[in-house]
Formats: structure tokens, C-alpha cells, sequence
């Protein structure tokens, strides 16, 4: 953004995200994931203006590497959803996009049928992230998304870095895909994601790849087994799915919606994401004040750095020494 | 501490740590473990007077859940590190004690032999952790024991909280103990815990319970063949021991110094020790600076929790709200 938008204007964006205009909900999308401090009130503003939504709605985060078939299946997912009535958006997380000035995730031409549709709606993941990184982000797209109607919002991921715990964080359920293919295979699931999965689904379960969808399934359950749940869960349902035949998509629908059922129908899903709100609001908060003091303290970090660098000084010792460099408050 | 200690106590006191003067050993790392703030500049001093041991030193994190037989492995590991001319510092990393006002780890009738070794030092945990928390706390206890002459040093932890991840943080090796129960005990091991090691050791692998040691033995490697090693590194070696016969105690050992050896042997040892001194900084000075900030903003961020848990804003508004209360610097 280039110049701060007047109290009418971010009122006026306000009324076209929840009327449903297109235009403002990708503009408003922008707004909401700047990256540029200056944006914050206008931010702030509009994200105020679009709370209550006043209608239940549902966030998934759907993870996996790269080539297992993320976007053929969400296409798929969100087909079918909506032929079951519901709205549907898709949100794509990329870190990676920051880095390549473009995003290998929710390009619209993967999704053909979803991206043009009139009940969806598909956004490229943003290439950079302000106050609170990825998850605040994230949390106040999908926050957007859901002042505009969608009842359903996905979010996408690819398997690198922390993106899936920033996923995990902004969504009441996490499903993790994975490869039709087991032993060598399993070992390329990075450490701790299969630990935010709430479900697991092997990819690409049809024809020639069956009896290796199906070996996944198992190998991948018996993985599982060796995991603790969730606090108050059952073990992690590992299902497979083909989005080319259909077969099994139906039935992770099902499973999904009746675990986001069990969830809304007891306290759960409300206990969630009102601590899921309390850490982003933390993680924003502690970010900017930590922002607020680089520049007192740059250059005594610098030195800091150095001497501890050198072995001229403990790790406290340091911060000791930034912190007395600091005027007293 | 009640009095702040003068530049000559302070000089006397690290003189006395470098003696070996067990009161001073003692006495300093009570100073460098208090968690309060007042006490930081005589802390940063200390510490900065107990750099430079000139010798090599091995830092061994190790963990299991209660009932595993962490002391009285410990005791024997002590043992014959000391018969083989080595000087062992045992410190216990127990998160709970602040809670229970006592520990149960570091009890020096756990470890009857150590306790009284010339040799040895056993130290029970701390109740409170300063700037930085239980990491910052636990690497300055270890800078003291250090400076005192341990050639080795063991950090024990029990398996509760977050407590192994930072004694991971803290250490050159993690060495995981499991019981020998497999199935269902195996998924008692928290999430997470099991990335962490570097080596994996059933215990009580003797009498009755060889076969079950022998079946856990067999159980953890397969889990472990689950999971990526660490960016590197060989798959995590699982082996087993009894602390009553000593049967594989002294491979353990064997183990632990030759993974040392390859650490140390390579650069890989002091990149390690740097970046885990550089992470310990950056910790304990935004843990300084956000505890700067929180009389400044202890008021607007009640409120901004309030208006977040009754829905009325969002969380990236309310971290607005609460940067914009303070004043302008």
C-alpha cells in the first residue's frame, strides 16, 4: 500500500467484502497480510469492521509435500462442498514466496474448475508477512474470507519450514496428505507435522498405485500408533482418496465435517480459537514491541554479538549488557 | 540474594569456583540461577569472571519419564567416567519444583555415591529460572561447573514440559532413556521428545526384564526408522543397559564419547556451542526487553485481552491498540 486509506474508505472496503464484490476481498486480503508496519492502524481498522460474521464456519489446513496432489485434491474437496451448498475459499501459505518473488502454491490455473467458480474463491498465498509472521497473517485472511461468506476455508500448505505449524495454529482441523508410497518415503515427512494432523490421507489411491496407497496407509497407521494423541483425541484416522476417480473423497468429507461436528457440538472448537486468538494477539504484540526497540538497541546488539562471538562474554552477560545500554523507563 | 555483592566478593567468589572450593561452587550457581532481576549485573559479572576454561568439555543432556531409572544410571555412568580419570557434574533441569516448592530430581540420596565422590558434584535443580528461562539458567550453571573443573557435565531433566527441549539447548548430546515396556508405553513419549536424541538407551535390560528391554529395544529402532535423522547425522543408535549389572553401561559410554569425538573432531561442536550461545542472547535480551515493556503496558494489554475473549476485535487489532498506547520513541 502506498497511501493510508481514510476511515470512509476502509468502511467502504468493509461493505464490499461482506457484499460479497470480489475486488474487495482480494484488496482487502492485501491490506490485512502487509508487510509494512505503516499499514498497521488501517489494518487494525478494518479487521474491526469485519468481526462477527454471526454464521459457524469451518478451517482446515491441508498440508503436504510438494507432487503429492495437493491442489488436484482441494479442487476436487471444494467441488464437491460446494455441491453440498457451501461456500468455499482457498487460501495458499507459502514461505517460500517471499523468497522467489512468486508462489509455487494457489495458482489459479491448478485449480481451473474452483477458480472460476462462483461459490469459491482462490488466493495465491502473499510473498510477505507483517506483524506476528505467517500465522497472524493468516489468521486475519481467513478472518476476511469469513466476513465475506465462505463457511469453508482452506488452507493450503507446502511441506517446508514452519508453515504447518503456522497452518495448524489459525485452523480447527489439520489434514496431512500423503504420497501413495511408504518404507523410504515415510522417513521425508518432516519432524513433528504428522503430529499436528488430525487426519492423514494417502494421495493417489487408484489403478497402478493401489496396492502402494494401500501398503502407505498401513505403514503410515502404524506410525501413528507410535504417537500419543491429541490431549482427549482418538488415534489420527489415516484414510486414502483419489481425486482422479473420486473414491475416497467423499468419505474424507465425511470424516473431516464429523470431526469439525464433535468439535463445535461440545466446547472445544470455542476453547480453541479463542486461545488460538489470545497467542496470535501475544506473538503480534510481543513482535511489535520487539520491532519497537531494535533501533535503541542495534548497536549494542552488534557489539553483543561480537564479544559473545569472540568468547568474551556469557550468553546472559550479553543481554545483560544491551539492556543496561538501554535509557531507564 | 538479599545484598548485591561487591566487584572484590564477586572476584572472590569466581576465584574460589576456579579453586574448587565446593561453598563457592555452590554459592555461584545459586547467583547465576536467581530469577531476579536485580540480580542480573552481579550474574553478568560472575559470569564473565568464569569464562575461558582452557579445557575441553562434554555436555550431555539426559532424559526419560519417572520411573525410568535416570539416577541410578546416572550413578553409574558417574562412576566409571570417574574411574576413568574424569571429573562429573550432575545438574538436574526439574521444571516442576517452582510448582512443588522441592525437587524431584538432583536429590543427592538418589545418587549416594556421586553425592560424596571428591570427583563429583550433584546438584538438585533450581526452584525459579530468570531472564531467559530455564535454558539461560541451565547453560550459566553449566559455564560454573565448567569453571570449576568438570570435565563432564550431565543434565538430567525428567520428561514433563518443555524442559528437554532446553536442555537439548544446552548440551552437545541428548541421550533419551526409555523402560523396557514397548506398545503402549512406547506412545507415552511425548511429542517430540524422541527428535530430540542423539542416542536412545533401554533401561533395566536385566533379569525378568531383558526380554521386554530386548522387544522395546526392537520397537524403538523401527520408530525411530520413521522419523529423518537430524540434517547430518547417522539414524538415532538405540542400544541397552542395566545400571544393577552394569551390562552395557560402559557401550553407552563408549557411544556417547565417540559421538562426541566425530562433534568435536569436525567443526561441527564449536558451530553448535555457537549458535546455541548466540540463540541463549537472543532469548534472554527479548525476554529483558519484553519484561521492560510490561509495566508500560501491563493496563492496555488487560483491556486487549478482554475486548479479544468477549470477540469485539481481532487479535492483530488488539496488538495495535496496545503499540499505540505507549509512547512514541
Amino acid at each position: 500500500m502506498t497511501a493510508p486509506l481514510s476511515r470512509t474508505a476502509i468502511a467502504d472496503l468493509a461493505r464490499g467484502v461482506r457484499e460479497g464484490d470480489r475486488r474487495s476481498l482480494a484488496r482487502a486480503i492485501t491490506v490485512v497480510e502487509s508487510s509494512n508496519d505503516r499499514d498497521l492502524p488501517v489494518k487494525s481498522e478494518l479487521l474491526d469492521e469485519l468481526l462477527h460474521t454471526g454464521r459457524p464456519t469451518i478451517r482446515i489446513g491441508i498440508s503436504g509435500t510438494p507432487g503429492v496432489g495437493k491442489s488436484t485434491l482441494i479442487e476436487r474437496l471444494g467441488m464437491v462442498l460446494i455441491a453440498n451448498g457451501k461456500r468455499v475459499a482457498v487460501l495458499a501459505v507459502d514461505p517460500t514466496s517471499a523468497r522467489t518473488g512468486g508462489s509455487i502454491l494457489g495458482d489459479k490455473t491448478r485449480m481451473p474448475q474452483l477458480a472460476v467458480h462462483p461459490d469459491a474463491y482462490v488466493r495465491p498465498s502473499a510473498a510477505g508477512f507483517g506483524l506476528g509472521g505467517i500465522t497472524a497473517a493468516t489468521a486475519s485472511a481467513v478472518q476476511v474470507c469469513e466476513a465475506a461468506g465462505y463457511d469453508i476455508v482452506l488452507v493450503e500448505t507446502v511441506g517446508v519450514g514452519q508453515s504447518e505449524t503456522a497452518v495448524s495454529e489459525v485452523t480447527d482441523l489439520f489434514l496431512l496428505l500423503h504420497s501413495p508410497g511408504g518404507g523410504d518415503e515415510l522417513q521425508g515427512i518432516k519432524r513433528g507435522v504428522m503430529e499436528l494432523a488430525d487426519r492423514v490421507c494417502v494421495t493417489k489411491a487408484d489403478g497402478d498405485l493401489l496396492p502402494a496407497a494401500t501398503l502407505a496407509q498401513a505403514e503410515l497407521r502404524s506410525a501413528l500408533h507410535l504417537m500419543r494423541p491429541k490431549p482427549g483425541r482418538e488415534m489420527t484416522p489415516v484414510g486414502m482418496c483419489s481425486a482422479a476417480t473420486g473414491d475416497g473423497v467423499e468419505e474424507l468429507i465425511d470424516g473431516l465435517l464429523a470431526q469439525h461436528h464433535t468439535l463445535s457440538a461440545s466446547s472445544e472448537l470455542a476453547t480453541l480459537r479463542r486461545s488460538q486468538s489470545q497467542l496470535q494477539f501475544r506473538r503480534a504484540l510481543d513482535a511489535g514491541l520487539l520491532r519497537r526497540s531494535e533501533g535503541l538497541t542495534r548497536e549494542a546488539t552488534e557489539r553483543a554479538r561480537t564479544e559473545l562471538e569472540h568468547g568474551r562474554t556469557s550468553p546472559v552477560s550479553a543481554a545483560w549488557s544491551v539492556l543496561n545500554s538501554l535509557p531507564q523507563v
